[in-house]
Formats: structure tokens, sequence, C-alpha cells
């Protein structure tokens, strides 16, 4: 039976696990759940994910969400995955769990609540909330200069000083892509100041090629919507403030 | 070389790495990073931990942080340490890294977030924090709700439906025991509700006897000085009522 992967490609761990399989040639069916049409919330879905996110799989019989975890069973149970991927060394791999679960509190965090507050809010019907936002990117900007400073440190081009992509380049990449999403000024001001970082996600993206672009080609998409409805929220305030100046002139 | 682990056992996931090692026989030395008198943050820490916290361990030349990583890689590399804790079969593995992940987002966020803003602040020279607390604690009752409904589904004691513990029992429950330092009144609303998960709280207890009770003696002390703290504060405004009343009739 094939791997079924439960995924939303705006769900930056859903690319995750979808660019790990391309690039590896594990065979899986995706099967789209439209986190703006709530179908993470359907009891048909909960019965795949009691938590109701995304990602989660499904391979034969067993069920497993949380992305790390997925990608670390991927690698440990398809023989097809290079070893750099999740290396079979245990101080290697204690390390990349390492920065896995620094991931959680900080980057995750960072960047999630900072893309949400800031931009991605009303396409989920919900309002930009500016005090959200501002603690989002101190934590991000704090996460992007211990990746510059710490986690890139070493001669190779990958996390942990590593010449090779690991799970975690995958994860920690994909989040940071997220803020694609967001307008060009803001994102410079955040990414900016840290041009390792820079290379670092162009070194990944051309590690995973031609995946990589292929599955964040939707955020793209996502962020033409954006712009329009960001357009047409502007030409609505305009026309609301020419009327209240006209009323207070009349 | 002994192990050593750099801990401070009001820290939930430095009393799990205690403990664990105490329960394996694992041979280790205790450093302690006293984190009420900022030890954490001298630079001979940093060069062990530059994240700045604690949990962190040093085995020989390797240094490691984040305390899941640190429980995963002791569990690999003593011989001693019985299968149960991180099982070498890839699925319950996957399980228990998938436990792990979630932890992170919300019983450690949730937990964490209550306990500083709502008791622990003023010891750590900060203010408490009312509507922070309030936050804390919806994301924690939510994780509460999801262990007992969800984790502990099955026919065994602990997560997973597992008849032995995990490393992931341990991790969750010294995150819940930080509860104790919060008042009676409180922590009966917050935990009386779940009652399977007090079941599973003293499950985990007693298959960790006497160690676990004795690393976790620390949170009692400071309760004692929290109490003595509270009652000066009280004592404190009611003096400055008293005064206040005074300078009115005056």
């Amino acid at each position: 039976m094939t791997l079924k992967v439960y995924a939303d490609r705006m769900s930056q761990p859903s690319r995750a696990i979808i660019i790990f399989c391309k690039v590896n040639g594990i065979d899986f069916e995706e099967a789209r759940i439209d986190l703006s049409k709530g179908q993470h919330l359907t009891p048909e879905f909960q019965e795949i994910n009691p938590m109701k996110k995304v990602p989660a799989i499904v391979d034969g019989r067993f069920k497993l969400f949380e992305s790390h975890a997925i990608l670390i069973y991927l690698a440990c149970v398809f023989p097809g995955v290079a070893d750099h991927w999740y290396p079979a060394d245990l101080f290697q791999r204690a390390k990349i769990h390492s920065v896995l679960d620094w991931h959680h509190s900080n980057l995750r965090r960072g960047a999630a609540t900072y893309v949400l507050n800031s931009t991605l809010a009303p396409l989920l019907g919900r309002p930009l909330n500016p005090v959200a936002a501002a603690e989002g990117e101190k934590v991000l900007s704090a996460s992007l200069k211990k990746i510059e400073s710490f986690w890139l440190k070493g001669r190779g081009r990958f996390l942990l000083g590593s010449s090779q992509p690991s799970i975690a380049d995958l994860s920690l990449v994909c989040e940071i892509m997220q803020l694609e999403l967001v307008n060009e000024k803001d994102r410079e001001r955040i990414l900016g100041p840290h041009q390792r970082v820079m290379k670092w996600i162009d070194d990944t993206k051309n590690a995973t090629r031609p995946h990589f672009d292929e599955v964040h080609s939707v955020i793209y998409k996502v962020k033409e919507k954006l712009k329009k409805l960001q357009s047409e929220r502007a030409i609505g305030e305009t026309l609301s403030t020419s009327k209240t100046a006209l009323q207070s002139k009349m």
C-alpha cells in the first residue's frame, strides 16, 4: 500500500515532508487538506490526526503526525534514503535532534507567529495583530542570529558544519520560506542582516531542486492573492476616508 | 571520563535528565547551574551551551543540549538502559518522537508560561503577569485534555498504551510536576478534571522511585520560600492599606 501524506503546501512542515519524499524517490500519494477551508477540522481527518494538524501520514496500518517524527520515520524505513539526511552515527544524530528540538520554541515559534499576525491572518478570516507580530519578530530575529552564529558554524555549507543537508536543514529552511509571503521591505529588514542564512537557504534549494521550487510555487500564488486583498482593502479605506471628508464638509 | 550533567533541579527538563541517569544507573557528575543567580549567563557556561539554557551535558569531548536530544542520546549510548525507555522498534520509536515533538508547543509551552507568570516570576526578579498566565493556562488545560483523551488511550498505564514508561513519560510528568509550585486551589482547578493524568503521574513516580521524589524535593523547599514571600507581601499590602486608612481619617 502506498504511503499517504496528508498535507497543505501552505504549511511549512507539510512542504518539508513532500520535498523529502520527492528528493528521496519515496513513492507517495498526496492527500490535500485545505486549511483555509477548514478541512483539518473534519471528523474524517481527526481519525488521521486527532490534533487536527497537517502534516500527517498513513503507512499501511501505521499513522503518524508531527513533521520531525515523520521525517525521522521516513529516513529510517525507506531503504533508498541517503545517510546524510539522518545519519546512523549516534553523535551526528544527537546533534540533529538538538537542532530539531531547539527549532520548536525558537525559529518555528517566531516565524509562524510573525507571518500569521503580520500577513496571513486575513486569508484565514482573522484580523492582523501588530502586537503579536512584533513579539514574533523578536523571537524570529534572535533565532536567525543563532542560526547564523552557531548552527551554521564550521566548514560545511549546511547546519552543524555538514557538507550535505539533513532533515534539520529541510525543516528549518521550509519554515524561513514562509517569509516569502511577507512584503519585500519587511522580509529584507528581517533576513538582510543574516548573509550566511541567505546563502544556506540557496544551498538547500540547490540541493533539493527541482522539487524545492515546485513544492514552494503555491506560496507565490497566495502572495498574489494577498496583494490583491491588500490593495482592495487600501481602496476601501481611501473611499471611506473620502466619504468621511465629504461628510465633514457638509 | 564521567558524564557531566549541567542542571538546575528547579528546571523540569533538568530533573528529567537527572532522574533518567539515576534510574538507569548511569554514572554522572551533576554540575549545578543556579538559574536564580544567573549562572546560565556566564561566559563559562556559554562554552557548554551557547543558548544559555539547562540542561546540557558533556560526555568526553561531546557536548549536547536540548533535553529530549539528551535523553535519546543517553538511552542509545549507555548499554544498561532498558529498551522500554526508548524502544529499538522503529514504529514505537516514531510514536515516542511524535509525543516529544507535540510536547514543545503544547504541554511545555502552556505549563511553563502559566507557572512562570502566575507564581515563579518574583523569585526571578520579574513581576507576575495575569494576562500571560491566563493564556498559558488555556494551552495547559487543552494539553492535559489531549493527554487524558488521546496519549493515555489504551491498556497500559503509560503514554501510547505502554506497560512501562518511556523517556516521553518522564519528560511530560516532570513538566506537570512544576505545578506543585502553584497554590493548591489553582492546581486542583487545573489538574482535578483529569483523573487519568493524575493516576499516570503516580504511576510514573512509582516506576522511578526513590529517585523521582529525591530529585523533586527542591520544589517543596522553593514552595515554602514562595509562601513566605507571598505572606510578607500580603502583610506589606495590609500595612500600606491601614496607613492609607489612617491618613484618610486624619
